[in-house]
């Protein structure tokens, strides 16, 4: 299979496109990215790395953050972390608050904002969100064997700023004795995980200790197929059915237009673009990765 | 691999378990059914079948005959048929009536009842309801390669006499313009199609169609690798995450407790417990499933 | 208190209206309505009757009639009614179904549409349409005074064939057991209760008995106070709140572009005026009753 | 009419009543209540006040605030108060979040949680909460002509202690510009106002300024009415219809088992008994006050 090959048609036809979807705006650090910019890394598990366009510029990962975060709480609490999150879809937008009120403060599963907010809660455990953000960072740095990622203070800022229907999903939840640690600190963290940079190589290479290959990191060994599974089926929101049925890949998505997707035993994959579609999904990153798997033929329902 | 010495370990598993879960009572003919039942039986695409414990007798298929109408219906309009139905996970109940209000009648999949309602309406598509029976029945005998496949006519009148419910699903959608033949019709053919019955062994061969495999029938072309994304959003209702999380393969549950398996490239799976857990799916079936993916390593998560 | 002035007042206010709402279309009969009509009139407990506008021409009741059914089934049930019938505001659309399904098929209050279905159902009470829209006329044409109070069988035809979400509604109820007589013979009473045509005069009349005023007719002695209070609770769907803001008294309203008011010890009101504002009451038809409020000083709230 | 034979009637019938309720514990000063006290007091606009039970032992006024705050907040805003808070009943509980997702963040009235929680914060109005304290407490002790009335501070912490739910409706209506204040300032007021403690006596007397009445004090001349009718469509969260069909004048209750009462042209009525019904209203003080009604006849519906 020509990889390289399937990038660069990718990437040419993704150059062409003219309805490329909308910068996200609700803080200005999302807002000013070049609408431009295209990027996508595919990383296989002998290290080969195959790339187009912007994929070695840095970008805001956002909600890809939760993959991690998930990966942690889970080798922190193992099974019982699933007391406090559902794994089912949730049927609703991605910051709903009904579902916590009709299912008694239990989010439905990780990757909806208030399931990410437990999930940090359960993941600091009684430590400083400091010491929470230093260990996230050693995860992702060793998942990408790169030491040089970082968080943005200055987004982690913005987000704090506009961050008050999260707030209100945390009170929520706190409400109902689900948050072990006080709000403040579960959202402080919450913030800065959500403002990571990476580029596309990076969360391309940082995948790879999801698809179980050969020669993959082992950081979560029976958490694995879990993580998977909750990307296949609620990782793109409320449109998690229809990446499903069009890329076939399990895969996260962030409001700064990266989607990151695992294939399994097989390569680490990211593409980049920082215009969404109407689902809050990356429009022409959702294209790509569908391009993707229809030349690969890697869609697991295949 | 020896399927056949991982379906009798499961057999004899089955055999020792207690818990067995609850028979379905809604309906006098899946009360009577002795709750010891277990079968299991798995077609691979070379011809070959293994099976343990009652893989030959016929039960009621109830949603699982939905995977087929569903593929009747897509056969019928290709992609028009989105139009209608939705492809995402509702975290609702199976006959929940509230995200059909909240979305202007548009059932969120094809697999809730309100979407399976709507499928079958558009695979009528203005036939008589004999006309679409006839046609669904030899769509899944060709699936299934066995012409004695038929319909129990006391259950379709047990579920006609217990359909307010369906009955309130379909008005509301025609009252939204989402019903193309009359309400009667439409339900008419909804109560026979559920009340198909087949054995263990011809809905693993039925399946066949669906792993896309070498030498298995070619019934659904563009369509099949939809199908597959939906069984594994949708195909277990409300724990859909459960199963993908467990089982990691596409899959459909029906109330009379079977479920239909497709290991994409390698196999048609069915398995059979009479008995049902909260969710409402057979709750040795899920574990025999879970059992058989962890054996086989076939889940698609691996 | 000088009333024929008020409402001359009024009549010349309503004459110069220039945003007058818009008339209901769902079905033809209501929808080629003279849009200009105005009626409004006021009877008082020793027989006076006072009039504006076209206060002699009747029109199409629908809504205002589950007052008299309402007043039928607690005639005929007494307090057992509420079992199967709530007494509070529902904080919906008056056709919504999400309630029913949040609340086990029991409806909020009896003039939301779920709601009147059961209070008909109730009402039927196992004898045929055909005699409980007898009986309804009869306690109608006793309110009024008035023999000539007919049902148009015209608009009943029309409710029936756009009746699908009624029908959702009362199959959903069904379906929870709170439907006493088949669907399709309830159904065919309520859209036929919907259809009875009357003045402002004879309406205004036909509500003295809730007013319970010296000399009006005793037709529900305990149940009196009830019906009031549902009317001032529920008696505009969900701007119930404002209706009593506004007016400050018990009001039903109709589709029909008519109001009918009670001031309690005083007198029956009526307005009419088909044109309807956003929340699906007679737009001019509340205006003219606040105006009335406010000239009387008779809100029950002064 | 003999108002103190009323009244030693009710007495006497709730020492003998075997059924209380039960007292609210979400807060120890509430939980440790004696829960057999009773009180009532009626106040007359010629300033005649009548008595029986415990009626000079001051409580935890709790929701009861609520009305004086909304005048307060109508003082301020005049009709434009309307835009930040709906006046229509919400059939759901009085903490729900439900309706503020569905309707964009505005609370459906004043007296539900979030629309207590939006009235605070616009009678605040950039002052500080001492201030608004002061004000309320000024605009309180005007009205019962009492200026012992303070705020329990002990209550107050608890209140606090306890508010998360609260608190989250705040943060989701800041997240929808409905909170001018900062959170925690709104909060810090609606915590203490809650807090306020009063007799019986006192709360009748508080009550004349919306009666009307000659001689009673003209404190938001154009918003009485319309703070009745709120009381009377939304004083008791979802048992507000229940409380209009057994009593028939405005009222609200508090979580510290008080009902302050309105007849309307007549009296302020107050009543207390600590124990709560399952919808959270004193389930005492709603038979006192249904047995005053039905002795008086002052029921605004007949």
């Amino acid at each position: 299979m020509d990889i390289a090959a399937i990038l660069d048609d990718i990437g040419e036809t993704m150059a062409r496109a003219t309805d490329r979807g909308r910068v996200a705006t609700y803080i200005p650090q999302l807002a000013r990215i070049d609408a431009n910019r295209f990027g996508m890394a595919v990383a296989l598990p002998d290290g080969q790395i195959f790339t187009t366009g912007d994929a070695k510029i840095p970008f805001s990962i956002q909600s890809i953050s939760k993959v991690f975060t998930l990966a942690l709480a889970l080798g922190r609490m193992g099974d019982q972390f699933w007391t406090r999150v559902g794994r089912e879809p949730s049927g609703q937008a991605f910051n709903s608050i009904l579902q916590l009120e009709h299912e008694g403060g239990i989010p439905r599963n990780p990757f909806i904002n208030a399931g990410a907010i437990a999930t940090t809660d359960a993941a600091l455990a009684g430590h400083a969100p400091r010491e929470f953000l230093g260990e996230l960072l050693r995860f992702i740095r060793t998942a990408a064997g790169d030491d040089s990622i970082h968080i943005n203070e200055k987004v982690a800022r913005s987000e704090e700023e506009t961050g008050d229907l999260n707030r209100a999903l945390a009170y929520f939840m706190a409400a109902h004795g689900n948050m072990l640690n006080p709000v403040d600190l579960t959202m402080g963290a919450y913030f800065h995980q959500c403002a990571v940079e990476m580029s596309c190589i990076q969360l391309a290479r940082a995948a790879l200790f999801l698809t179980g290959a050969d020669g993959t990191p082992r950081l979560v060994s029976p958490g694995r197929r879990r993580i998977n599974a909750m990307m296949m089926l609620c990782g793109h929101y409320d449109a998690s059915g229809d990446f499903a049925y069009r890329v076939g890949l399990p895969g996260k998505s962030g409001v700064g237009g990266g989607i990151m997707v695992v294939a399994p035993g097989r390569a680490g994959v990211c593409v980049w673009s920082p215009c969404l579609n109407a689902q809050g999904n990356s429009k022409l990153g959702t294209e790509a990765v569908e391009m993707f798997g229809r030349a690969t033929g890697w869609s697991v329902f295949d």
